[in-house]
């Protein structure tokens, strides 16, 4: 299959987005082809023999092809003639992380121009990228959550008791996140925090919780899942680290947490999952905590796909690539219209 | 101002949006232009001067410019030598009820293009365009909502009282939605709310329940409110009720419910609104039952933008208008990629 990969985009990971987009080239058997959303915007045409994350901290990549989107794809003006040429491909992978790419913007442009695309759909991007709307989400589908407050730019932030985890609603990759000990710790916290968004959470923080990752898909009703991960971290992930992260091709060590929380993991994954996320490959992020499973995260677009999770992930990414979800027909006839001319008399 | 009405789009409410835009000529004294998405999604500009309902039903505004979107603006080729021209407005309204308007397709289109608009941006739209996602959101926020079950289409549906009302998850104008008295009655009410969607609420009916709407926004951090309306409804309003409905322009009445319920009501618009719904005039629909306020549901584009239940419609969109919400500046320095080079001695 040919795959094209969006990725960049006005976003805060705009730089992980480019190395998770440039591992592909190792995870991925399938022809690829690269559309890289600068910070304006603007896509260019990547040639796949010639990135390099350099091309983009350079600006290099102003000299390749600009391409633009129109209804069943993405265009480009070239040959001698100036000829517009919609580019070959088989279907999108969205792989620009946090803004643009997870919040739904570039869902609904592919949506919009009906270009097929592997990721979470408009509804699933906010539902996931927005830690607020999350929250509310996984108690409504029956998920765990860590106890919360959520605060924008103009309140006044109380915190009853340390430490905590003080979280930006929208940023990945714990950009803007901080743990906080104390009352003098807090109010760089806060301006760190609104730095990045204008809204956050706060909730308790947990020294030396256990987390685990599981990533998955469903394909024709079916769900997939990876192994289950213990990923290994620090105090938690700063950016550098996740930043690494996000390269990463080799594959993860398996943790068997015995049957009865192997099975709720992946149970708590199905319902999160549900239909709304149909057509992506996510991973979610739980803590267990004496024994019971709590939804940490959702990452609608993982880094690098989540592919070292997998067994075999061309296998899977070939599935899902061949059974993306399609949009309900939608007949519009004018039943109404005319009828109200008729009243009319018109 | 010139404000260009971008309506009709891939949705159940497509014949809806034409009668509410249309309505707009008699509500605004701006100088209007306009943007009809029709069931392709191909975007056409319908003159002021010529548009009319009929001209949708048979085709004829294939007459016209075919427009189409790139970043800053809309363009269409014209004249003589087919020079592009940047049609010129400065505000789109975001008309576009249901499908494509109301759950954040058009809304990150416009965003992602960078044109300014009034509509609620992707996150609220989402959240108001999702019946299930609107139920955990308004807890969330610390509003009561009526008790709800959530299924799928391939769910086994159980229903242990009756009354019940069920109503498709993402339709608004209460297309699809049935009173189902008795069990009965429950199998030809999901085949038809499953005709128009993948997923279901259903919640306990209540006979002749007190329904109260409040129209509002929010312009510098002050919100502005519209008078309290009891709608005047039949057991539910229907298709056909609803539709003549979107073409209001008459004032409606005011209800006077008293101090402690008026400010109640108008607390729980303050909770809904929150940040999430800045750049957007939206209406919620609350119930009372025992003097307890329930969201029933938020209409982020209501008809006709519920211009009827505001004392001067007019000042309000000219302020709103004039302080849309902007996007956060997001510096992309390449910090990173270049830190990772720098460390591979590239």
């Amino acid at each position: 299959m040919k795959i094209a990969i969006l990725f960049g985009g006005l976003s805060f990971e705009h730089e992980i987005s480019i190395v998770s987009s440039i591992a592909m080239k190792d995870v991925l058997q399938d022809d690829l082809i690269y559309f890289y959303v600068d910070s304006k915007r603007d896509i260019y045409e990547i040639p796949t023999n010639k990135i390099n994350s350099k091309l983009f901290s350079s600006g290099e990549y102003k000299k390749f092809d600009k391409v633009y989107l129109k209804k069943g794809g993405f265009y480009k003006i070239s040959g001698l003639f100036k000829k517009e040429q919609n580019i070959d491909f088989d279907v999108v992978l969205n792989l620009s992380h946090g803004g643009d790419g997870e919040d739904g913007i570039l869902s609904s442009v592919l949506d919009f121009y009906n270009i097929p695309f592997i990721a979470p759909r408009t509804e699933a991007c906010v539902v996931s990228s927005n830690k607020f709307i999350t929250k509310g989400y996984a108690k409504s589908v029956g998920i765990n959550v860590l106890d919360y407050k959520y605060f924008t730019k103009k309140d006044s932030v109380k915190v009853d008791m340390f430490p905590v985890i003080l979280k930006p609603v929208k940023l990945g990759s714990s950009i803007g996140v901080s743990i906080v000990k104390n009352q003098e710790e807090l109010s760089y916290a806060l301006d760190v925090a609104f730095e990045f968004d204008d809204a956050i959470i706060i909730e308790p923080f947990i020294s030396g919780v256990k987390e685990y990752n599981l990533a998955g898909t469903k394909v024709n009703g079916e769900f997939i899942f990876s192994i289950i991960e213990e990923p290994q971290k620090a105090e938690f992930l700063d950016f550098d680290k996740k930043y690494l992260d996000f390269s990463r091709t080799s594959k993860a060590k398996e943790v068997d947490l015995g049957d009865k929380l192997n099975l709720e993991i992946k149970e708590s994954f199905k319902n999160l999952y549900n239909t709304l996320f149909e057509g992506s490959i996510i991973r979610c992020d739980f803590f267990v905590i004496d024994d019971k499973v709590y939804l940490n995260e959702i990452n609608s677009i993982p880094g690098s796909m989540a592919n070292y999770l997998f067994s075999d992930f061309q296998d899977l990414f070939t599935k899902v690539a061949s059974n993306l979800p399609t949009k309900k027909d939608i007949p519009i006839n004018f039943e109404y219209v005319n009828k109200i001319q008729f009243a009319k008399g018109k």
